[in-house]
C-alpha cells in the first residue's frame, strides 16, 4: 500500500469480532490501510454515550487475514476518540462504523451506537458513513450490504466528502435481483412504540423488559423506510448541527424579558 | 391541585438526588402535577443510550416537601420510557430535564444526558425541555435557573410547544445584575478537543482517563455559546430529524448505480 493511501478506520457497535465489521473491514481494505478499533463487547443502543469517570483500556485483538485491531472496554464513540487520540498517528481520511446487525432508518439513527461512532468521526471533522443491513442475526448474509458498501465508498473517496460530512446507510435484508439499487433519501418520520415485559423476580420484586415496535408515521416516498421496503438501500447524509430552525423562528412570539 | 391541572414529567441525568433536579421539581410545582422518574445514579455522558439487554427496576424515592419519585436503574431515556410506559395513567402535558450541572450547550447537546430525556419525550411527541447550568459544582447557586426555568414553563403552557417540541435552555453561572436575561438561539458550530490522560496501574497495564476542552469554532452573535458568554441563557430549539437536507441536494451528483 503507497503511503499516499488513504487511511480508513473502522468500528461498530456489535463488538469488534462481530461478522458486520469484518465484512466490512473485508471491503475496506480494497481502498486504504485499514485501522480498527471498536468496542471488546456488544454496545447496541449506546446513542451517543461516552465514558465518564471509568478509564479506558486497549487490547490487542487478531482479525482475519493477519490484520491487528484493537478492541476498547468502551463505547462507540470512545472508540473513535481514542483512535484519534492515541492509538493512530496520523488522522484518518473517513471513518466506517457497521456493518451493524440491524436497521439504523428513521428514529434509530439516534438511539444508535453504529452511527455514533460514525457521528464522532463527523464531530472531528472527518467524513464518515455508518452501515446498517435490516436483518438482527448473527449469521445474516452480508453480500448486498457489502455490495453497497464498496459502491459508498469508492464514492465517498472519488467525490470526496467533507469535513464532518456524515451517511447514514441501511440495506434492505434481500439479495440478487431482489435488490433494486441504491437511493438519497431523509429520515422518515416514525417513533418506537414501547412496551414493557413485567415479570417477577425469584425474590418477589418486580423488573421490567423494554420491547417495543416501530410505527412509521410517514408516507412520503423520498425517505429511508420507504425505500428499504421497496428493496432499496438508503442514504441519508445527517447533521450534527440539531437546532430547529423553523421553530425557532416560530418562537420569536414567545416573550422572553424577566 | 384541579384534575385539569397540567402533568409535569421530571427526568434528569445526574440522579433523583442531585440538587439540580431539586430545583427543578421546586419549580414545577408551581404549575401542576408533577411526576418525577430519573435514574438512580449518575449519568452524565449517556447520550441517547438506552438500556437494551438489561432489566429495568421501579425504586420508590422520597423528596423534599411530601413527594414521592421513582428511581430507575437505567438511562435518562429509560427513565422517560418507562415513565410513559409503566409509572404514569395518563399522558404528560411536559417534559422536564434538569437542571443539569454543567453546560450542554452546543456539541455536547449531543453528549447529554439530560437533553436526552427530554428527546425522549419529544420522539413520543410530548413537548420538551432541557435545562442546564454552566456550573459543575455539586452545590452550584441554582436560583438564575431557577428564573429561567419559572418564566419557560410559564410560556411552554401558555402558548403552549407543539408535539415533539424539543428546547435545550442553557444557564450561565451569574447572578443578581450579571444575569442579563434570555435569548434565541441556535446551536453554535464547536467541538471536543480530546486529550487522553495516559497512566499505569498496578499490574504494568496501561489505561487512559478521556478528558478535553471546548474548541468554539463559531463566531457567530446568535449562538448560545455567545449568549452565555454575554450572561444570557440560551434557548436553542431542536430537531429530531437529522437529515441534512442541503448536502442531500449537493449528493445528487454522485453515481449510485450499480
Amino acid at each position: 500500500m503507497p503511503a499516499s493511501a488513504p487511511l480508513l478506520l473502522i468500528s461498530n457497535d456489535d463488538g469488534i469480532q462481530a461478522p458486520g465489521i469484518l465484512s466490512l473491514i473485508e471491503v475496506a481494505r480494497q481502498f486504504g490501510e485499514v485501522a480498527v478499533v471498536a468496542p471488546d463487547s456488544a454496545q447496541s443502543g449506546m446513542g451517543h454515550a461516552i465514558s465518564v469517570g471509568k478509564p479506558l483500556r486497549i487490547f490487542r485483538e487478531q482479525l482475519p487475514g493477519g490484520l491487528t485491531g484493537y478492541a476498547v472496554n468502551g463505547t462507540p464513540a470512545d472508540c473513535v476518540k481514542i483512535a484519534t487520540g492515541v492509538i493512530l498517528d496520523r488522522r484518518p481520511d473517513l471513518i466506517l462504523s457497521g456493518i451493524n446487525h440491524g436497521s439504523n432508518a428513521s428514529v434509530s439513527s439516534i438511539y444508535s451506537g453504529t452511527l455514533s461512532a460514525a457521528r464522532e468521526g463527523a464531530l472531528q471533522g472527518i467524513p464518515a458513513i455508518g452501515f446498517s443491513l435490516c436483518n438482527y442475526q448473527h449469521d445474516a448474509d452480508m453480500h448486498t450490504a457489502q455490495e453497497v458498501a464498496t459502491k459508498l465508498i469508492a464514492e465517498a473517496l472519488a467525490q470526496p466528502l467533507g469535513p464532518g460530512q456524515l451517511l447514514n446507510v441501511n440495506v434492505p435484508d434481500v439479495h440478487g435481483d431482489a435488490f433494486k439499487g441504491i437511493r438519497l433519501t431523509r429520515q422518515a418520520v416514525g417513533r418506537w412504540v414501547e412496551e414493557f415485559d413485567e415479570r417477577t423476580d425469584p425474590y418477589g420484586r418486580k423488573y421490567y423488559w423494554l420491547t417495543g415496535r416501530f410505527a412509521l408515521m410517514d408516507e412520503g416516498e423520498d425517505t429511508d423506510e420507504y425505500a428499504l421496503r421497496q428493496g432499496y438501500a438508503s442514504v441519508t447524509p445527517m447533521m450534527s448541527d440539531l437546532t430547529d430552525y423553523a421553530h425557532k423562528t416560530a418562537l420569536a412570539d414567545w416573550d422572553l424579558s424577566l
